[in-house]
């Protein structure tokens, strides 16, 4: 898995990579979208909480799949709220804990129910 | 395919699949999102219809790369109408016929006119 | 890479491809969401320049990976003002050259911040 920031592009505004390659012969996760909901179904409380454990579900699938976070090769980030990408940096970063991916922010008018307030869909590579 | 809903995210609240693996030898196939357009390019009727004909131009598309309704990896759904979760549950369900794919169920501003009114964007992998 | 328009599906409204298949042995590029930025992280006035430096941007990116135009496998196109579509799809073909990808077009509540008017997802693959 190759990261890409070219400087034909302007530089990343936060931690991620403009475009990342991979070779032919990598397993690959798709993972549907993850809310904010725990194990047991209930809902965590506030857009922070629910970002955190989006992406925590995230890599508890990767990790059922055998992939570890370094294997993380995009993710699309859905959020119900207005102007909430400095948030949205601060908690990927701190849950990537290094790592970067290729990464799509996008503003929605809703996800399948009012309550949820951030879905992030991803996939990953296992070269 | 490999399907994973491990017990350290909550189950699906429908039959798709928390994450989806498949091996590198994989033949892929990407699909424009599909609008509830008849073959003659006339529009379906309402909200259901619309999802139904989608679906069938889904696997018309993949039927017609010689991939089978069992090789959908994935599927995202836009809405243009609030609340429409349950319906769309079950008319996937319906047309899906008990296959589960990854699934990301999203309500956007608008597609391409505002008579559309959902639209589903795939991909299929056939190993 | 193999163009899917079967007469199954109603044609392309536009020069873009229902369903693109590639094999097993390719190589793949994901690029995150390009904005309508210089190199220099200003930003281009108006939607129909920002929707050509973010082409200019995906290429550029491309390019970078040692991939060319024609490894363009499919775009998903996030614009935030209504009833673009007919400016999308000009900008697009004229950027594109005559090659034909996946193709998805949403209307989106907001990007990163309000000034972006377009996004552009996509991925490409060279065999």
């Amino acid at each position: 898995m190759k990261i890409l920031n070219p400087d034909t592009v302007t530089a990343p505004a936060s931690r991620y990579a403009q475009a990342v390659v991979h070779a032919a012969g990598a397993e690959r996760m798709v993972i549907s979208g993850q809310l904010g909901l725990r194990p047991d179904g209930s809902l965590e409380n506030g857009l922070e909480a629910q970002m955190e454990r989006a992406w925590t579900n995230v890599f508890a699938l990767m990790s059922a799949g055998g992939f570890e976070r370094e294997h993380l090769l995009r993710a699309t980030i859905y959020v119900t709220l207005p102007g909430q990408v400095a948030l949205y940096r601060e908690v990927r970063d701190r849950m990537l804990g290094g790592h970067r991916c290729a990464n799509t922010y996008l503003e929605i008018s809703a996800l399948a129910a009012p309550e949820f307030l951030v879905e992030i869909e991803a996939e990953a590579v296992r070269e």
